[in-house]
């Protein structure tokens, strides 16, 4: 009896797997700073649990395998605010965004196939795909570049025969890079060219700064057929916890392959569901205030990150994460030693060490990711922590 | 632009494949009675929903891969009943029994792998084993012999040498099939003898009549380390729409296999395993009230189809189906007859033709699958909608 080859080239969340020192840490009194993973500390609307508390039937059956109508509707209405026109029948509503990714690279790929990705990249795109059978096929960027890869040498170079798709996380996580128009039809022209899916996945769609425009891929009718947007509730409302995501195609097989394997998991929780419409129901206003608290926070991190001697790091438009080049040469080292030796006052901080973003190897050793999903008083005693921490790291002889 | 080779090999729910024919005709006044989905009419127990009304956190967090806490030592606990001795480690919550088997065969199979498996079976087993990349290697039973399949001439002969796995659904469905000590000895001695790991399904385990006796594979130390338990709050607690199951597994590789991916998915919905968690809180009398009903509603099933001419059908000991062979060629297009052509008093009736239930081409055309989750009276008049419908099919001269 032996694991499948899928599961074995399969790793460990690079994000999670350090949460066993976090906790050691903890169980030794000190305060550890998370800078490491996407929870948002903003408060999920109430809406959210209101409309869940109303549920008044008396047995919670299955629902449609392809989503609460109620749902559905509410998320049609909240296209039409960009200006992108979507059908019933183009939606599918899946158990967040990560189950919809898994649905998508499940349709497109064969074992052997690739997807083209901006590297570094949303570190479970590599379960996703990995669980398909399939690869990536990355379009490598760097800290010193401000990650930006919507440039056709770059992705001309990072193409091969077996690239069935393309894949776009748009703002960027865990760059923050955000697209152009002008980016954006870089990549449709691309993906016209070598008969590509575009996989867009725009969880941080309201997460744009310095007055940058909203964006979806929905809107540009000349890929309508190849474009398979990935979307959730988790950021964009604060509700992670709720599982709730959708898949937004107009391309019928597609639509058709994805229900097979919906219909097979039978169907999403009733209660997320309904939770989740009383969230699309919310006025676009919402988004203004939780913009702006992310655009002050996200000065505060780049300005206290920029106090850090011989750090490189560029100022993200978009999304709640920023990369970071660090003067070390391992930040999953770093990190060990942070949560273990290392303390300031009883407190220390937590990162993603990037290197798990990565499809290259050796590369992102040195970066880190930050999510700066805390209050600004924590965000600045946090990224002082990683000053401090360097400084007795280096002078203890680490490299 | 295609779509992969896995996905294009899946099915669409041969039990949710005729739904818009029952759309149709309910549109058109006419009354359906369902038999074709497992879906109880018993109302989930107030716990779940108190359970989730309780959540007071002002953010609705990520919870852990693995599952909350709180979940898994209920699940310890009710496991202790049976006198099987669960450690955390050994469970992981699901998004449903689904989302369970989904993950369990993406850790057993490559592409070309196969697991063996009794026909008729649970069909979205196709769809999950497909999606993986491997195929069912179809252990055959009959109607006449009531879908005994723990017979080890029958289990050598469906065995290969690409076989991974045996998986169980004990009790059966869709054949409503009880396996006894004795039977469950065969199948752990072959499963030990080919080296295969045991998908032991039991989420139906409180569901044996007849004064059975409850069992689970938990309870057989010598196959510890080959097993993984699928379960589900689906149907022992009426709450298919809470979408909550595990895994139970000992062997420290399947454990790591399995959270990698839960970690690729981030976690299952918090509010919901708050629910889930107040259910496996539920005194073990709770089953006997749900477990007589059901037992009632089989011998009413049982009962009239036996009034039916030409029926084959033996009277299950456990679940809630019942499988039956029709005298016509086709249940399917009986089917579609019943719910266009047909009605009674404005009154028709579905079932799941069971063509979709085996994996040897030309079987299971004549057969069908009733779930007998409907109230006695209903029941008795939906059997008898079956009856009245084929005098009327054969007397047009259908075959």
């Amino acid at each position: 009896m032996k694991l499948s080859n899928n599961v074995m080239s399969m790793q460990f969340s690079p994000i999670r797997k350090f949460n066993g020192y976090a906790f050691d840490a903890k169980k030794k009194g000190k305060k550890v700073y998370h800078l490491n993973i996407g929870q948002p500390d903003i408060s999920t609307p109430p809406a959210f649990l209101e409309a869940v508390k109303n549920f008044d039937e008396t047995v919670l059956a299955y629902a449609e395998s392809g989503g609460d109508t109620k749902l559905i509707e509410a998320v049609i209405q909240y296209f039409n605010r960009f200006g992108a026109k979507i059908e019933t029948e183009d939606i599918l509503i899946t158990n967040g965004g990560s189950e919809a990714l898994q649905m998508v690279f499940s349709c497109i790929l064969d074992p052997g196939d690739q997807v083209m990705m901006a590297e570094p990249f949303y570190t479970n795109y590599h379960t996703f795909i990995a669980a398909a059978g399939g690869e990536i096929a990355p379009i490598t960027t760097t800290a010193e570049e401000g990650y930006f890869y919507a440039d056709p040498v770059k992705l001309e170079k990072a193409y091969t025969e077996n690239c069935k798709a393309i894949a776009i996380v748009n703002p960027g996580n865990p760059t923050g890079c955000t697209l152009s128009e002008a980016d954006i039809q870089v990549i449709c022209d691309f993906a016209v060219k070598h008969d590509l899916w575009i996989v867009a996945d725009e969880v941080y769609r309201e997460f744009v700064y310095d007055g940058g425009k909203m964006n979806t891929f929905a809107k540009y009718p000349a890929i309508a057929d190849r474009l398979i947007i990935v979307d959730s509730v988790s950021k964009r409302f604060s509700a992670c916890g709720a599982r709730v995501g959708f898949v937004l195609t107009k391309n019928k097989d597609m639509q058709d392959g994805l229900m097979k394997i919906a219909q097979g998991r039978l169907c999403c929780p009733t209660l997320e569901m309904l939770g989740a419409a009383a969230l699309y129901e919310l006025p676009g206003e919402y988004f203004n205030e939780t913009r702006t608290e992310y655009e002050q926070r996200r000065d505060c991190v780049y300005r206290e990150l920029m106090k850090i001697p011989g750090i490189v790091c560029q100022k993200p438009g978009g999304a709640f994460y920023i990369m970071a080049k660090l003067p070390v040469e391992s930040t999953d080292d770093f990190l060990v030693w942070l949560l273990t030796e290392f303390d300031d006052g009883g407190e220390t901080v937590m990162y993603a060490p990037a290197e798990g973003f990565y499809a290259t190897p050796g590369l992102g050793k040195s970066e880190i990711r930050i999510a700066y999903i805390l209050k600004q008083e924590d965000l600045v005693r946090a990224i002082e922590l990683i000053r401090l921490g360097l400084e007795k790291y280096k002078a203890e002889g680490h490299r």
